[in-house]
């Protein structure tokens, strides 16, 4: 990862330099310049890289990938009404909801700049903003639902962090000059490790070690978010007729006993039926891996971001 | 016009109706249906059959640029807090401001999906995407300061409004195989006129027919909106050290004199001097129009529009 996050970096900070000195563009470079892991550009890389393209020639692609994501992010946190971003202020706290939208739309179109160069990733990529807006879409549904089904919020996850993941991947693909079996195999394998992910994320606000996440144990609970877990948990708990999740979501936020509804989602089975989806989301991602017919080392890259993603614990 | 609308109408009412059933694309389907005069699709066509295209052939690029303009309409109407969009409630009065933020952010994508047969296309659509969001800024930030120049404020209408109807017509050019030269004339064209359109909509607010325009004179001098009348006004009035316009300026809006504002930029020169820049604007367009090499009887549908443009009274 080290090798492609400063490859990443540079033109991040080249691209920002670039950028005309006005209110409109301040607040895209403010963004792209927080600390953040690069996960999606660096996907891009690795997908090239992957069917024997050079990352170099991938670049471009990989930062309106990073671009796109950061779009989201801005226009996200107006709609969550977020104050911090990575423990800064979000952009519409420092500079107002009026510039967020707008610096927000133009940061889109700086992103499909960046992967305009082929007629196929224009269209992948299309494709892929479509299904992101779609689930947040259905995110921000599922807050006023009291029913949301866990194949409902299975599919949010998908469209909401999945596809990109997938896309980015797809696009480095593309660039390199994969065929279509090669591109859907790794988009396969995108997608999967996306669901994975997100899961896992689920289960660490839960059940993560404080001392490694560094913040407190149910977060999301706490919340009152609909995550797998509460998703999962309220079905398990109506059929085993206790109320006692419903009892604590009755509460308001601050009263819920959030330790009484982990042991909860730890009897019911909960827990370790989101830890099996976990593993399940994992393995399909490598069983798309290995299909695909490149040689063995040029997927070291990936399994090593597996690893990576799997032992995190934050 | 008739004849392209036509068209352009029975395309849109397609694209609607092919719409996924979802609160995301909803508002897209309302804001397309409501009654337009289609102006920047119209330009495509006509731009490419200047050019020996036939105007079919661009018609889903016509369409991206109807799109682009009605997602610019969805975040505006979000930044001025508009409750109305052409007599009907606006999206966000309708939908609330987070649908109304992700509709119109899912609109420009799929404006792009429209725009993206041509690589050409795409670029300057982007260029234009780009333009607009900054004329977009610099007139929220006229909002706020009280020395704007008049250099300044063409510089925000050439952006906000004149380079989409500009784009619109290279973009049809290109499609239809115009060579560089001639695309760079009919764009000035379209920059041209859009300035004209502009600065008459200033002048025929203030001074328009009310029994044509359908409306009060002088409803921008009332809410104190910054057009050329009134940022020329208050350079000239200063000129001639008079504090009459700013004495209005001052006063809360309902309370404001209208005739008498409307009587001073008269005997100013401003509302002559705003008339006179229609005029330069109209002719600069026409000699950009008589340069292209193409024979003259292909002219005529865009001398038309300029016609009927001119002799608008709304």
């Amino acid at each position: 990862m080290e090798r492609y996050k400063e490859l990443i970096e540079a033109r991040i900070a080249g691209w920002c330099a670039a950028l005309p000195d006005s209110g409109l563009y301040a607040p895209m470079a403010y963004l792209m310049d927080l600390p953040a892991k690069r996960v999606r550009p660096a996907l891009v890389l690795m997908g090239s890289e992957l069917f024997g393209g050079r990352a170099e020639h991938a670049i471009d692609e990989a930062i309106g990938v990073e671009l796109f994501h950061n779009f989201t992010l801005m226009h996200d946190d107006i709609m969550d009404q977020a104050p911090l971003r990575r423990g800064r202020p979000t952009v519409h706290a420092k500079w107002g909801v009026n510039t967020a939208i707008l610096s927000g739309d133009a940061m889109l179109v700086k992103a499909y700049q960046l992967v305009g160069r082929y007629p196929e990733v224009h269209t992948a990529f299309s494709r892929c903003a479509l299904e992101v807006c779609e689930g947040q879409q259905l995110d921000m549904d599922f807050e006023r639902r009291d029913d949301v089904r866990v194949d409902e919020y299975m599919e949010m996850i998908r469209l909401k962090t999945a596809v990109l993941l997938s896309c980015a991947l797809r696009i480095g693909a593309i660039v390199a000059g994969a065929a279509e079996e090669g591109q859907e195999r790794i988009a396969a394998f995108g997608e999967h490790l996306g669901l994975a992910f997100q899961l896992r994320d689920d289960v660490l606000d839960a059940f993560g070690d404080p001392a490694k996440t560094g913040k407190q144990q149910g977060g999301d609970l706490r919340a009152g978010k609909k995550t797998f877990l509460l998703i999962r948990g309220l079905e398990r708990a109506a059929e085993n007729r206790t109320g006692i999740l419903h009892e604590e979501l009755m509460k308001r936020p601050e009263e819920r006993d959030v330790p009484r509804m982990l042991g909860l989602l730890e009897t019911l089975g909960v827990r370790a039926e989101a830890e099996a989806k976990v593993t399940q989301e994992e393995r399909a991602a490598v069983d798309a891996l290995d299909a695909i017919d490149v040689p063995a080392e040029r997927k070291e890259p990936l399994r090593g971001l597996m690893t990576l993603l799997g032992s995190r614990a934050h």
